[in-house]
């Protein structure tokens, strides 16, 4: 069972109060792909300029991320972004965006990715997730999509579009009460669910993450750590590891989309531990496990002593 | 097994996005005694003024809680705040403080309460919350203490001697950040129990709340609700639930503090729903038990999915 992913692969230039990363690997579906990897092979959909690196390339490949709808325009530059993060690491201004090659994507399914049944939209142009949907012959089992106050901004009418043929929408508190113009995340919920969403998840960040759906709720805390050292992709990493749990065991009950939510947020615990996506190209099946213990001990409580 | 509850009873009069609720009933102990007084005898300690209504005494009274460690001065008046709550109902302003009976405010242990095993100190000046601690004949089992940025930034010396006494710390995000120093709240929680607090509990709100004891970290998140309708008072009441419940069970096990702390967050969700103390006037045992399970259906994750 593989994922197709689709999303930005680029280059990023972050500070922090830690420090400077210099030019490094980013992207969505570059975090998107290093997470949910881990769980499941990939189908990747992205395009880069000349410039990214071929190593890079390799390595994905090498942990099972087909490159096949990857396109490479030779002669032009990789999307690129440039930001600096404030002392709280929860805002950040961003110095530069140059679209690059992402300005003119035109996404091509390969016929080798036909037969996935699991489909995330990275954050990207809205008009963009919408025409990788359209040109699937079978509609997946499900479809999950990222996207930001941005795309609300400039594109809400092709962004609506997008809405009604996905079933998950991974957005943050800020972004659910844009959408949907209610404040009180309940009202934000059922409002979005009416515009095609049967799950919602509200990333908030620090203060971890809600999934709704019709009437019920489950929520997970982000892992208390001494330090965020960069919090650059730890968004595409939770969804990376939310769907790759899900494709990996094929489940989409609530009851597993709970524990998806666990992993996605013990996947974005590791993200945000080092620049970019170097964190996620250390750790190991034995961390991840380890990882997902501290949440259960962090979460779980004993109602029979009340 | 009885609990003492040292703080305010008061005046309030909140203005909140949704109505004014006129002059009500409030105050840090009036809020942990009907939230405490569900799960265990109370040793009320307090001060008010003649205004005060003997009938407010009285149905508390008829819950289980003493109050004759409660001064009534006629000739005063009680202690009175009145705010106002911004739209997010995350921040306020206070619009008038009358400190009244409260600003000579001296208290005194009846011999009949020596023999409790669990202190409360509500959010009071530190000066009088060592004076409680220091009238006791015993040393409690538990000691929990509520306190705000108002006293860090007038009587910080007296807050330590208070804080080298205490069990367990109650403050919230930015209060843990104001006393320790560090913006991580691990480095925080690791620089006040260096103060004297083996625990400490950093409540954030809408946003849950944190449990650290050495190296382990427990989190409580706050249940969603549809609609936030006067915050006043939810702190206090988180506080009741969770030495509330430690009282009625006597377990003072960090596992044990784990479930407290849901209970707190329980009875919290019911406090906001309404204006004052009106909420917590009507529910039930059957109604807490329900809103646990709620808890449980909110935070529960199955790990063998994984």
């Amino acid at each position: 069972m593989s994922l197709i992913v689709v999303g930005s692969m680029a280059f990023d230039d972050i500070e922090t109060p830690f420090g400077k990363s210099d030019k490094i690997v980013g992207g969505a579906a570059t975090y998107i792909a290093w997470c949910a990897s881990n769980f499941t092979p990939i189908k990747q959909i992205s395009v880069v300029g000349g410039d990214f690196p071929a190593e890079e390339l390799n390595v994905l490949s090498a942990r099972g991320v087909s490159l096949e709808g990857v396109q490479i325009k030779k002669d032009e530059k990789s999307f690129y972004w440039s930001g600096r993060y404030h002392l709280d690491m929860n805002s950040r201004d961003t110095l530069v965006t140059e679209l690059n090659v992402l300005g003119t994507f035109q996404p091509v399914v390969p016929d080798s990715y036909q037969d996935c049944e699991f489909l995330m939209l990275g954050n990207l142009a809205p008009s963009v997730q919408l025409s990788v949907i359209e040109q699937l012959k079978n509609k997946p089992k499900l479809i999950a999509m990222d996207t930001m106050n941005f795309w609300m901004d400039i594109a809400l009418d092709d962004l609506k579009k997008v809405l009604a043929k996905v079933d998950v929408l991974l957005v943050n508190d800020s972004e659910a009460r844009q959408l949907s113009g209610e404040y009180s995340l309940v009202k934000a919920a059922a409002e979005i669910a009416k515009m095609g969403p049967k799950y919602l998840i509200i990333k908030k960040g620090e203060h971890g993450a809600l999934l709704f759906h019709d009437k019920e709720v489950f929520f997970a805390p982000a892992l208390p750590l001494e330090e965020v050292f960069d919090p650059t992709g730890a968004g595409d990493t939770f969804a990376g590891g939310f769907v790759g749990h899900l494709a990996k065991t094929k489940d989409i009950s609530f009851g597993n989309m709970k524990t998806a939510i666990i992993v996605g947020s013990a996947m974005a615990s590791f993200c945000v531990e080092k620049f970019g996506t170097q964190r996620l190209r250390e750790i190991t099946k034995a961390d991840i496990d380890e990882r997902m213990q501290q949440f259960v001990q962090l979460v779980n409580f004993d109602i029979s002593l009340v």
